[in-house]
């Protein structure tokens, strides 16, 4: 099938937005738009015609669960960012516009007693994209290491065993044929601080702002460190993480859909054979 | 707030489509489209109209949620049909059209042997949407008194019994805020024939595809007594019944988007008011 992922990009976002060997967050310019040099007007239509290809891949993927031969794959999209960076713009635009049918999607709060009272992986496990299906997660088992770690809700040797275990889970997915797609949306403080602004200036915004926010703002500096803790423990050749500059949300929904079609394009469904004869079928249903 | 539902409408469709005393559905014709009059490339127009307002209307539906006044409520769409009379494409066309953050979506297959251990009802309570949410039954508690009664999996005071447990069951539900909208969408026999037909000749709908479907398919006439026994018995003013004439998809998707917008505009969320002080948490953002 003919992809039109790399249309108009100059550089293919797998590689150039991935983290790896040596990367550095705080050289990341959060209002850049690396590998697209288009307008944002430009992106509009790019960002339609990528949704097409998207539902497209995202039909193939469902069709081919149903079949009878070996298991289909997955895609899980892990979705980490400091507030207001756009992970609810990213599956309202992106995510949102392929079959619901076809998308398991799991937001990750403050954990539950019941879940405090388990490994922080077991609440995460429950919630793995089925074969065949699109997975979206809006936060994750990343905040076990990252407001875990800033806020200090485990010891230093918790945290660290995390980042391990992170790395096996992810590879266990791997392996059964998820393909995991981690993307941190990187803002800079001062445009969070404009998008928070701006929520208290609409009052159709209030429900949206949380006076928590300007607390872990004001942590601004201890997240960075954590995330690329995260980068440098977790960024591996099977599940490899994606930093999207997201100052410019254009360019970030169109990062993320491209990511998102690499995926899929990489496991490449295809339509499952009919597990019946489809003469006989014929016979069948024009006798009724 | 403005409504466009029933601008291109000469009825309105909770009206004209809804099961009320003495219905009967032998002499509904699904080739029918009661309430439009308006071509089909009108429709598509109407369509995404109506997407807009019920993007609208979901985010402070789901906003209302989040306040601290009351509890919201929620929506929870019931789809009954006979196969291929488009299920799945209200779904992806009508449902898909929102932020699929607000949307909880549950398919109900032949229930598992766990499933089958409790009441029939039992799976379906864990899949009540949640306040501020639109839940989309794909497939429900029908089911059971529908499959249910053609088959003989139950006897028949045990199906007797379920009608009055369903009624009990969803007044429950709108008792405590959810408006239920229950649609079942009406083919004729002929045209589900041509939908199966079309699924033989094009291989990649061949996963759509179910021998099984001809075997139900020649228990029409049962169903659709099933069916008429679901109406009489569970057409409720609390929770009405909806017959969409659904030999034209189009149409369908135009009927059941105005039930929705219906149901949305009936309980008329509005955005929450600040549970902060504005002002102090501007001062606050500022010195950051």
């Amino acid at each position: 099938m003919a992809s039109h992922r790399h249309k108009h990009w100059t550089a293919d976002p797998t590689t150039v937005l991935r983290v790896g060997k040596g990367f550095r967050l705080d050289r990341t310019d959060p209002e850049a738009t690396p590998g697209y040099h288009r307008r944002k007007r430009d992106s509009v239509d790019d960002l339609v015609a990528g949704s097409d290809e998207l539902s497209d891949l995202q039909e193939r993927l469902y069709a081919s669960s149903r079949g009878e031969s070996d298991a289909a794959g997955s895609v899980l999209l892990v979705l980490q960012a400091m507030d207001t960076a756009g992970k609810g713009g990213i599956i309202r635009h992106v995510v949102g516009s392929v079959d619901p049918q076809g998308v398991q999607l799991a937001a990750f709060k403050k954990p539950t007693t019941e879940e405090l009272a388990h490994d922080f992986l077991w609440r995460i496990r429950a919630r793995v994209p089925e074969p065949g299906m699109i997975g979206v997660f809006d936060r994750s088992h990343y905040e076990d290491v990252l407001i875990g770690k800033v806020r200090s809700l485990a010891p230093d040797d918790e945290i660290e065993r995390r980042y391990g275990a992170i790395v096996d889970f992810e590879k266990e997915l791997t392996d059964a044929g998820t393909r995991i797609v981690k993307v941190m949306l990187h803002i800079s403080p001062r445009e969070q601080r404009d998008r928070l602004m701006e929520r208290l200036d609409r009052p159709d915004k209030h429900w949206k702002y949380n006076p928590g926010d300007v607390d872990e703002r004001k942590l601004w500096p201890e997240y960075m460190r954590a995330y690329q803790a995260v980068f440098d423990r977790t960024s591996t050749s099977n599940a490899p993480w994606y930093v999207v500059p997201a100052n410019h949300k254009w360019y970030a929904r169109l990062a993320v859909q491209s990511l998102l079609l690499s995926a899929l394009l990489e496991i490449d469904p295809h339509w499952p054979a009919a597990s019946f004869d489809v003469a006989t079928e014929r016979e069948r249903l024009s006798a009724t």
